[in-house]
């Protein structure tokens, strides 16, 4: 059992948190409302999505899923490809005719851009109204990229099945002579000044990136295994002071770098490097890993990140406790409650530590409050600190058909393990 | 005496406004209070902002003035250093040996970065927190050439008498080349698929520009007078709507662009282009351009931009009324505000129309109530759209010695003008 870091029970407890492990009941109830909403959100993308005419999908939908702008963010179309197929291959409700259809329209879709996308992935290409993100210059496109390798691997299977080396592949040593060797590539010269850093979200998409190709893969665990270890190593720089917090930059050498950029914190990027870690310690039997995954990367974030008056996760913090420059700071954005479901039930699954279930049930609770538009479907993105609405699109530049469903996909299939039940029901 | 496009007085009283023109004394209560709150404010920054050690200006200030990081945002050095020379060229009671030393001590300090600063103008060392600004790559190197060159046209008024070049004068020369010839030299190439953009930024900054170097100098009327008037023609290209909107981002050819992207407002933006253009038409004696400047430039902006709930000029809005993407959208900023001030006032007193000090009167009485801080000076600068205060650092990324000094310098001249009485006082 590990020791909750800086934080009793009494102190975390702002939400419907009780002290004795959860009942089956509850556990069903969590599974039937997560297998209802998962549902939902598939109808909603599925409905106002699709561009019959033109093909691939429409990423900026509003309230009422009427697109307000026919960009089509590139990102967000590999991504809604890799979901759509991910769903179509391994739920039996979700292979549809219907899915498949847009899975291949998109893939076809996007087919031209790759090349492009492999030498140039260009962030304009992803439209207006990028979010300020002091890691977007590589790890934007490393994401691109991931979405990109994720959705092609899962078409390339048999390709790779009858021996020939999937594109899938070759993106990745692309992306790893970026990351590793050369990032001039990325043709976003850094400017003079800049600080050379270790920004976490470079090694947490490469990790989720191997996790994915090595998925059912068993020829390629070995070809990156020592690159597994690397991203696992450079996301462990970012546990800092004393083991205390997680700092999003840090400096090459895993050093706490200056002012605001070294004491940035991301709490729902730590959750989603902390699920991400916990997948690969235990497909690695490695137990250390397991533990530092949960304490130092749920646990900390977590409890650093929660709203202790308002309740939800703040976006961005400094972990000394100044106020962030970033004017979005105190918002509470759909995504980091996405990654804390994800991790706490995983954390729980594998550790059967009722504090873990609590963690879960608390952001649970936030979440199913405060996210989800009764009236129209989906979710609603962007809160303000006390919880309100203040952005009501449900697509926009970073909000696709993935966060979302990812999660009540991965929750849903947890707690089926959880309660015994066959998966891909 | 204009009309009042789609805006009847009635519809935008939303604040303390009466319908009679203003008596003197109520003049003499605004003045009185800008002139205090002018004193306060470069005191706080007297007070808190140099630094001793090694020179230059703190830029991060926290509530209270102590620095929460020791990085030096280069283009507000170059805004600090202006402003105090402005202060003190200009205002008897600045003209002190601690704000001239401080100026020369800011100068001294910029000097070395700026031939890089001419030929490379790195975003980068502008640091961390950076906003999402579709026009920063070229408009946020512009603006800080013009701050640079404000500084040195300051500083090299001797030279020039004495017949030398100014070094202002060959940094505006690049820029021009910049804006007008060959953007590359800028140093960050556009990504494949950018659209094409006239972003109001660009043409704004070099009319400020045009404007400094105008100023006191007869004989750069004449090499500027081309560039003036291209400077007007791109921003009235972003008038659309017949009329009836200011839109941010317009083609080339000045038709209003598709999307998100056309569909951007930014109401600060647009009435701080309107007192920029009202003062170039004053100068140049266009009372056309004075009453476009006002009608669409300071009226259509400022009803646009008016939260009728809850008070304060939003930070962006979707001309259509979709909900933006910017996450800061409904955000209330200080500068916004400060910008409304100096336009209402300017436009009063070059048209005495009540209805614009009925304006200025009602933009007074948000900010005054809102933004300055009563315990440790200066203003907050980021309120969320109920007014209360989100972000509450003195001095950040954007926010220095500058928006608010400039608008009560401005304010408390005009004032003082229209009271009949001595300026420089």
């Amino acid at each position: 059992m590990f020791v909750f870091q800086n934080c009793t029970f009494q102190k975390c407890n702002t939400g419907v948190i009780s002290d004795k492990t959860m009942s089956k009941t509850e556990l069903e109830g969590f599974r039937n409302k997560i297998r209802a909403e998962l549902d939902r959100t598939v109808d909603f993308w599925v409905k106002h999505s699709h561009d019959q005419e033109y093909g691939g999908f429409f990423t900026c939908l509003g309230k009422d899923g009427t697109p307000y702008d026919d960009l089509k963010y590139v990102w967000l179309q590999g991504r809604q490809v890799w979901m759509y197929c991910r769903l179509y291959r391994t739920v039996d409700r979700f292979r549809t005719p219907e899915i498949l259809q847009a899975a291949k329209a998109g893939k076809k879709k996007l087919k031209p851009l790759f090349h492009s996308l492999v030498t140039t992935a260009p962030k304009r290409q992803c439209g207006p109204g990028m979010q300020n993100n002091q890691t977007d210059h590589v790890g934007l496109r490393t994401e691109l990229h991931t979405e990109r390798v994720k959705q092609l691997k899962l078409f390339s299977l048999n390709k790779e099945e009858s021996g020939h080396p999937s594109e899938a592949v070759r993106v990745m040593d692309q992306i790893v002579h970026w990351v590793r060797v050369d990032p001039s590539g990325l043709g976003r010269p850094e400017m003079p000044g800049a600080v050379p850093l270790n920004a976490m979200a470079v090694p947490m998409m490469l990790l989720c990136l191997v996790d994915q190709l090595e998925e059912g893969r068993g020829e390629l665990a070995e070809k990156y295994s020592e690159l597994g270890q690397w991203c696992v190593q450079q996301i462990l720089q970012h546990v800092q002071r004393d083991g205390t917090a997680i700092l999003e930059n840090v400096s090459k050498d895993g050093k706490e770098l200056s002012g605001c950029q070294g004491r940035h914190q991301n709490p729902g990027h730590a959750l989603e490097a902390g699920w991400f870690l916990l997948q690969y310690a235990v497909r690695h039997g490695d137990e250390g890993l397991k533990r530092t995954a949960i304490e130092k990367f749920m646990i900390l974030p977590f409890h650093a990140g929660w709203d202790q008056q308002q309740g939800g996760l703040f976006y961005f913090l400094d972990v000394d406790g100044h106020c962030p420059t970033q004017l979005e700071w105190s918002m509470k954005l759909w995504w980091p409650h996405c990654e804390a479901l994800i991790a706490f039930l995983m954390g729980y699954t594998e550790t059967s530590d009722p504090r873990l279930l609590e963690r879960f049930s608390q952001v649970y609770s936030y979440t199913f409050t405060h996210f989800p538009d009764s009236e129209h479907g989906e979710w609603f993105g962007y809160l303000n600190r006390k919880g309100e609405v203040e952005l009501d699109f449900k697509g926009g530049p970073f909000k696709g058909f993935f966060h979302v469903p990812r999660c009540l996909y991965m929750c849903e299939r947890l707690l089926d393990g959880l309660l015994g039940k066959p998966q891909a029901s």
